[in-house]
């Protein structure tokens, strides 16, 4: 029998009427003689309400009982899904992440996938019951429940769709698909039919509404994913491996991008007059890491009198916490001045077709110089190019560079 | 190092103030040098919370999604009440039912408790930790989530102090103690500050607010039992083996009982004219107890001409099944009629003291008659007569019994 994993986002689940109606669209699949693992996220807004409830009893919830708290979350929404299937007539059996076998290492809040011990879902998807899985969790090797970080769930969809073979994973969310830009910036976004997953990768990293492991373990097990709406039958969007399709979209459509991303609340810091030798660099971000605290963008101008100028970018939120540490650190160091700035944006642009392709990144720039938006930092990778400029411009940069990279144009 | 288990109910831990609160109670005791194991229940209402979504989503719940869905609420309850303790820097651990090693039956919604791997528990209490777990819930050997039933997270508490040799049980509510009758109904009740297991068992089983579980294996395993409130420092009751006291509060105080207890919402069904022959009674009761009905009291009448009338009660909750029930299996074995009656209550006289020792029996009747209170059923047990009555008779029955019995007057 073929098998295909379902995962369902917190705003598909967040009341009853949605979670039946969510019921009734996985029966349908499983009357058409497919197997169905489906995994849930927690109803609606309940993580949000769960670490509320956490910081009122403690200024620094510890990490462990958060997970475990944090774990409930998903264990009500997967109970009732699976309440839901019993009551339409279908036999289904809900798992915790533990009794799903997924084993992580022992990062708190941050756990990744070890190895997925498929025994207990392959007894229940043999004796023909649906399988509801919580997502987001899973148990170490000290038998204490982990949490996978934020959007943890399309990570425990796709690392079961691996494991168990499945046809493909299907990750059903509140959008329809991918679109060239955020529809609510860019009204003449278009949907992607479907995207590769490297593609995908850097529009999630920058923006995207999906979370970027799931994309990276999708690739590294090539399993298909297919993003679309719980709420309607809208054809969504395929992620899968389009590599011999790449130089083909780079012949026929030579100036295209696949999609425009773009990342708000974005901060800066600039560390000037840094001595230029070896293990500045390593001695400025190890403690930074080790804080927690993620660092994006990273700019290092060339040095003439034996001194440089580090830049990077990380969340607004994490400003003040970077800044504390950064000023600490480069005390020790010796350094000229310390600027930071807060309210900017990383636009970029995306697309396979720009491997080996020269004209985008100046294109880009020719975009955005015409629309009067300044470029603060560029970065690239070989698929991307990110621009950070400041955040009241970045709708209209992304509607300029989607007009600009003929995205509104609809594909031959 | 001395150990006690302490259990907090749900309207101890109803809020973050509240569990703030418990955090420092139970963190002045273990600064006294004394280990401690806490067992908390789901914050305030949220279990019935819990179940009325269940409810929203499907109308006949399966057991064993109920069990785990439930389960949460003391998840949440438990790393909430963890994490305030690691916030007054006391090293703490939450541990759910099956991390605690508590194995039970796969009775879902009912489970018994089979045994308790006391490792994990032992390990984190020799590392000096407070070890918060989760009541009301264990695993069973499918390794799925079981719940105790209403009110298991006293069962819990018990359990783990008999298991772990704890000094006692300290089980805090929201009364102070176990009262000669509810001080709601009788303003001039006296706390009691210490009761036998036996008492107390009748006490809990005609409406005292305590599992009638718990305080039988309190006894099995002798784990003296200490009831007060977690909201202030007033001294509770203590429930224990007085077995040798039994005797001498009979030569003391002879027509004194321990306690007043009512049920409300009781109803009770009547069969007329049943053959009498052996096995009508077990075909009358089986089927109700398969169908998870509860009886009570249960009177059969002697009989004249080879038939015989058999009254019981069962909750008012459960009349309309059990009469369906008795209906039909009424018509299988031939009957003359099927009368139930609702809206009836059951006054119970509690005390060891009554053993042996005639007068009690007539003294109640007495009482109730001067009262104009009618008696509808009688049963006794060894320490207890219970009245069937109307339920609009039931508190003033309760407070004619309390003074009948004289305990309203301090004792000696």
């Amino acid at each position: 029998m073929s098998l295909v994993v379902h995962k369902y986002g917190g705003s598909s689940v967040a009341d009853a009427e949605k979670i039946k109606n969510v019921a009734r669209r996985i029966v349908e699949v499983k009357k058409n003689g497919t197997g169905v693992v489906a995994v849930v996220s927690a109803m609606g807004d309940s993580t949000d309400e769960l670490i509320e409830l956490a910081h009122s009893v403690s200024d620094q919830p510890h990490p462990r009982e958060l997970d475990l708290l944090l774990s409930t979350g998903e264990l009500v929404a997967c109970t009732l899904l699976t309440m839901a299937l019993a009551d339409l007539g279908q036999e289904a059996v809900s798992l915790t992440g533990s009794q799903a076998g997924i084993h992580t290492d022992t990062s708190h809040g941050r756990a990744r996938i070890h190895s997925v011990d498929t025994a207990r879902m392959l007894k229940e998807l043999h004796e023909g019951r649906i399988v509801v899985v919580a997502g987001f969790q899973g148990i170490s090797e000290d038998e204490d429940i982990t949490t996978l970080g934020r959007g943890g769930s399309d990570t425990t969809a796709v690392a079961l769709a691996a494991v168990l073979e499945a046809e493909r994973c299907e990750i059903y969310t509140d959008v329809d698909g991918i679109y060239t830009a955020d529809p609510r910036i860019v009204p003449e976004a278009r949907k992607l039919s479907e995207i590769g997953y490297d593609e995908m990768l850097e529009l999630a990293n920058y923006g995207a509404k999906m979370h970027p492991r799931s994309i990276e373990l999708g690739s590294v097990f090539d399993v298909p994913i297919y993003v679309a709406s719980s709420f309607n039958e809208t054809p969504g969007t395929l992620i899968h491996r389009i590599d011999g399709d790449a130089d083909k979209r780079v012949m026929e459509d030579r100036i295209k991008v696949t999609g425009i991303a773009c990342t708000i609340n974005v901060a800066k810091i600039t560390v000037r007059s840094v001595p230029d030798q070896p293990g500045v660099a390593a001695a400025l971000f190890e403690p930074l890491a080790q804080s927690g605290i993620s660092v994006d963008t990273i700019v290092q101008n060339t040095s003439e009198d034996r001194t440089t100028d580090i830049s990077f970018t990380v969340s607004g939120t994490d400003l003040k916490a970077a800044l504390a540490k950064v000023e600490e650190l480069t005390k020790e160091i010796g350094y000229g001045a310390l600027i930071s700035e807060a309210n900017l944006a990383a636009v970029s642009v995306v697309g396979s077709g720009m491997q080996h392709t020269p004209g985008y990144a100046s294109r880009m720039f020719r975009v955005l110089a015409d629309g009067k938006v300044n470029i603060d930092m560029i970065t690239t990778s070989e698929i991307r190019i990110s621009c950070i400029i400041r955040e009241d411009q970045a709708q209209e940069a992304v509607r300029l560079l989607h007009r600009g990279f003929q995205l509104d144009e609809p594909d031959e």
